[in-house]
């Protein structure tokens, strides 16, 4: 975690690189550079906060603030009407939460502990949960590939709108679930960490306004140089924003997610990359969807490409998730699927 | 239940309504809302048959006539060539019990009861039974839309009858497993009911009879205006199959189903859904493919849409069986997958 | 099994049949008839040398040759440039396995002892490696078949060489575990064995070669014959690669399965349907390609119906694995869905 403080360097580079009208692929490489400490900062201010809430609105600011990042370079992508970008980042951040995160930290702890084992019962929660948000997300995807696009379009909008309705209150609902009526179901994991605060309240939240503020101005410069940056380096939009764009919005949350399972903590790690994974799919695919309403409506309907790499990321975790243990080689497992979708989408 | 009851007004209106020739748009209303309540009649007058005629014989009539309505429905569909509106009804019949049926049956049972529990090695041997008998019928289909379809339609007539054949089979061979072979696993759900007969054997053959006779005439009316139907409220004939008859033919059940979750038997809940949802693979739709026989005959090549919807109704039902567990968030999230299917059909 | 053996005299017979220049058509049917009983003693040979080189170069070896008369047979399909040939043979040999196979294990073993219990740990590991070799194989023609085809070809070469090392790369790995890190899971059943070699360690290598030598020649036999056996028995060369070759050359192995779930021992039969369709995917897969940049390079991308069947066969054996039991009507399931697939395949 210590070497994502030192990247926070290419911050003040980035202002001065901008400053001296750098071309935009170097931008967006140090806007990239940038976020992923920035994340991290944003993060950890998030969590002293929780300190200070108590758990349940802790729990609230976490789930919200977790996938902000994300939230804001797709607020700029959208704005530019990239809306490719924009839905393959979220598929992306969905199947590198579930494949690399979980792949990574599967291999780490297992190669650490050799079998590590997890409470079954709250995996199959979420992972069940991420079954049934993936399959609603995608079944308007599923329909309209075999059928006469041209002729729909219009009325795309307004099942856009109603699916992201739906998962908005399928989030409310999971959070009064999990904080009111099954909250017994979590509680263990809570109590065991039995932290402090080391911030003070004042210092938390001046650290997650900072982060946030400077977060939007580095994704403003990370956006103006995905299209120069594709060029360049001969990449698709489709795989900068499959690919690229989820490393850098979530490194800082994978990187915990690896820490954790080391420290055998495999809970914590499932948590954090299914977690993640149906915070992205509940709550900002349907915010994007209503925020690009105020410039261009953008559809919800996946391409085949993402809807095949969404489909396998869900059975492949609802698989693993099963046996409530894992080892290295499910981790090496989980990365090669991982791998090969990725050289795949690299040489569409 | 009561409710059910009074529903049956709806008979008489509906031949006087045709006496004095309505319109088939009102006439298929009518004949909806008769059809209801004679459903839940004939399941009743099954059940009471059941009592005297002792357990296998009573879960034979239960599992042949407890999808009757559904059989008559379509025997006069098939009638008037409407292949289309008799495919979608058999995918919808599916779709309706797993995903409506089931959702509100652990909604309603989970509002009331926080966490049920239900036998997991039962539903296990259905849903895995489901997962079956869903892929051998979708088989032929998922072939068939990667291959030049005008090529091959008069070999569909032949693979379409073995596949009825199969899945015949499998029904027959499965009612030995139930009632034979393997009779010990489902002995506990039987023996806990220790209910008795409240009609006499006459009354219960009298009311079977009459039941069926009138669902007969009465689906006539309704398959007559399904065509002005769809014309005057802008649906199209395979929404009309997909959502709006299985829902006819099946809302006694779904009461039932829901009903018997509040009680907290969620045993009973998910035999009635998946074992539904099994009669129709095995038993309806290959009946259906050797009636078509009589007229055109029919295959059973489903569209994309359908072959969509059976796969993730089973894919769910799969993995919701798999915990032994149900709570109200699950049947939520079953609810919303089933509304955004049945959205996205109402824009196609 | 000692029907096999009198089925050697069919090799005498197809070069006497060589010799006297008879029809491609019959060369086929001897050649298959011929390499049924050799592939079993290439099994015999290669289980009698294990017990001489200790459990785990044996484990090795079984693995390895396991599949070898499949291999032989692709060698000289690649040779010809019967690429489709080979590649069906692929998928066919993992449905055939997993679904033929299999079902004839559970239903015969079912009938004898009615509920077969197996270690579920076991099986659950290979079974979930199957699932993710499965889908790592499938990724590119998954996203193959949605892409403008000419374009990419010269591309997927490359990508079919990576999948191919990601893959072999596992294969490795997974002896790793299974053979060092792990060792421990799969303990229980190699010790219950406590057999002794039956043959001199000379006798099992002189077997070993012999039928090596003999499968190679009575393989091209057999390859030779495919086009003119497709012509005169109206059959397509899909239908030849993906359920006739397949049986061929695992023949032997599967009555192996069916003998040892009538002995009650399921866990066996399971690892060889699983664990040679592991090895299908893992090591013959990825030989075959790299062997077929010797003559012209052959892509990975199998057609959509090898991609149903097998994603089809994966999610069954999945299910079937998930309670650690099995019963004569889930052994009719997997051999009713075997039928159905072969007579979709067949009408094609």
């Amino acid at each position: 975690m210590k070497v994502l403080k030192y990247m926070l360097i290419f911050i003040p580079i980035s202002f001065i690189a901008e400053f001296m009208h750098a071309s935009s692929s170097i931008m967006f490489i140090l806007a990239a550079l940038s976020i992923v400490p920035l994340a991290g900062l944003m993060g950890e201010g998030t969590e002293e906060i929780s300190f200070y809430s108590g758990p349940k609105i802790g729990g609230f600011l976490n789930g919200t603030f977790g996938n902000a990042t994300e939230l804001i370079i797709s607020f700029f992508a959208l704005k530019q009407g990239l809306f490719e970008v924009v839905k393959s980042s979220i598929a992306g951040a969905v199947i590198g939460n579930v494949l690399l995160v979980l792949g990574a930290s599967m291999l780490a702890g297992g190669l650490k502990h050799k079998t590590q084992t997890f409470n079954k019962k709250v995996v199959e929660v979420s992972s069940s949960m991420l079954l049934f948000a993936v399959v609603g997300l995608c079944i308007p995807a599923l329909f309209t590939h075999t059928v006469d696009v041209a002729l729909l379009n219009t009325r795309y909008e307004s099942l856009s709108i109603f699916v992201a309705i739906v998962m908005i209150a399928i989030y409310i609902l999971s959070l009064i679930f999990s904080f009111f009526t099954h909250k017994d179901i979590y509680s263990a994991d809570i109590e065991e960490e039995g932290l402090t605060a080391k911030w003070s309240l004042k210092k938390a939240i001046s650290v997650l306004v900072i982060s946030t503020v400077l977060i939007a101005i580095e994704s403003e410069f990370l956006v103006s140089g995905i299209e120069s940056i594709t060029k360049s380096l001969g990449l698709s939009e489709f795989f900068v924003g499959i690919i690229i764009i989820p490393i850098i919005g979530n490194a800082a949350e994978h990187s915990t997610g690896v820490v954790m399972a080391m420290k055998n903590k495999m809970d914590v790690a499932l948590e954090i990359a299914i977690g993640s994974s149906l915070q992205i799919i509940l709550f900002v695919a349907p915010v994007l969807i209503f925020l690009s309403l105020l410039f261009t409506p953008m559809s919800i309907i996946f391409n085949q490409f993402e809807l095949i790499a969404l489909i396998v990321a869900v059975l492949i975790v609802n698989r693993v998730s099963n046996d409530g243990e894992s080892n290295w080689l499910e981790g090496v497992q989980l990365l090669a699927v991982y791998f090969i979708i990725a050289a795949s989408f690299f040489i569409l």
